[in-house]
């Protein structure tokens, strides 16, 4: 991974928690290995998770009627984009690797989170037609889901109380193209070893013995 | 449904919208059967999504490590939560049909609509151990996820470039304890007789007509 650029993408509250520390050893580790690690942390950015006309600066293509993905991809292309968002866009632009770490909150990412994914991932940049699914403009990137969750692994097993974790993580894996399923790696493991094995999971990334491409880490606390 | 509270929780930046439009109809419709209707437009309230230490008015329980879940669990007991949740979660009290209305962003909700899920949904109002899953606070109500899409019923079928849409009602429906698949009626129309077709889904509530208990209304485009 030396040269290579890397986004984390970071949505919790306490740095001293259990993402940010994991959030902390993967900046670490990377670094170690020689790549330019960026880190968007979305709460001390108090970022924006609102999909609003505040989005574009300019001009609206239509002031009377308001239909967000239009304008923004109308203003994507004029570079009239908040500028929140174009800061994200070239970070991301600029990224090899992709870290999204959280924790899972109702059975999905923090609204903070989703709101840099719906506002980031514009049509024009993200994808657009044609230019999308498996010809997506942001092809090529490795994405890797980081998460935490409240419960063990078993209850998120497919005869557990909140079924099968692939099932959750299906529509967030889905938009990003990341194999599910037969090519998604998933590591459960007790509180202790967490920073370590993650860690390990980092120190393989693009090498034979890792499956990075879809990569998730499901974590059983906070 | 005569008599009985209702409450719309509504993610749409235009009133003009077909999403306005469908909002429109359940208000009409519901209040001439007699309903007490209520909607959070959540856009138009600013709504608040990001989950943080401003959600507690008064001392954090540890201000040294904040915990979100623990805190507002904590705010939640002392009453001290701020004005914004506690009003929404007064409107969810009192509701005995809650209907979700908004666009399909990236596989699941606006991140607006998220927030307040994530925050108005807290522990010891929505859940509790004991008090969770089947046994979850709030049983009892009815809720439907009242949704549209950017593309067609086939691109979200089995084979279709999206996958069912199932999977990604999936992680919504959880929670909610909605029951899936088998007794989840979803009706996807052409747009002409879309409030039509709305209206008379509202119609049936609470009839033996009507399988409301999992009632999805799934549109092809905002």
């Amino acid at each position: 991974m030396a040269g290579k650029k890397v986004l984390i993408v970071y949505a919790h509250q306490e740095p001293r928690s259990l993402n940010g520390s994991l959030k902390d050893v993967a900046v670490a580790e990377l670094s170690q290995q020689g790549c330019a690690v960026t880190v968007s942390d979305l709460y001390a950015m108090n970022f924006e998770p609102r999909a609003t006309g505040r989005d574009i600066t300019g001009t609206l293509s239509n002031p009377g009627f308001f239909n967000y993905s239009v304008e923004t991809h109308e203003a994507y292309k004029k570079r009239s984009l908040s500028s929140d968002i174009v800061e994200e866009q070239k970070k991301l632009q600029e990224a090899d690797l992709v870290i999204f770490q959280f924790p899972l909150y109702w059975f999905s990412v923090p609204a903070v989170l989703k709101g840099w994914m719906d506002r980031v991932l514009c049509q024009g940049f993200a994808f657009d037609f044609p230019g999308s699914y498996d010809d997506g403009l942001l092809k090529g990137k490795l994405a890797i889901l980081s998460l935490t969750t409240a419960g063990t692994a078993s209850m998120y097993s497919k005869t557990g109380v909140n079924g099968d974790f692939r099932y959750f993580l299906w529509p967030l894996q889905r938009y990003q193209q990341i194999p599910s399923s037969e090519n998604c790696s998933t590591i459960s493991c007790k509180i202790i070893s967490l920073e370590r094995v993650w860690m390990a999971s980092l120190r393989c990334l693009g090498t034979s013995q890792s499956s990075t491409q879809g990569l998730s880490l499901l974590l059983p606390c906070f």
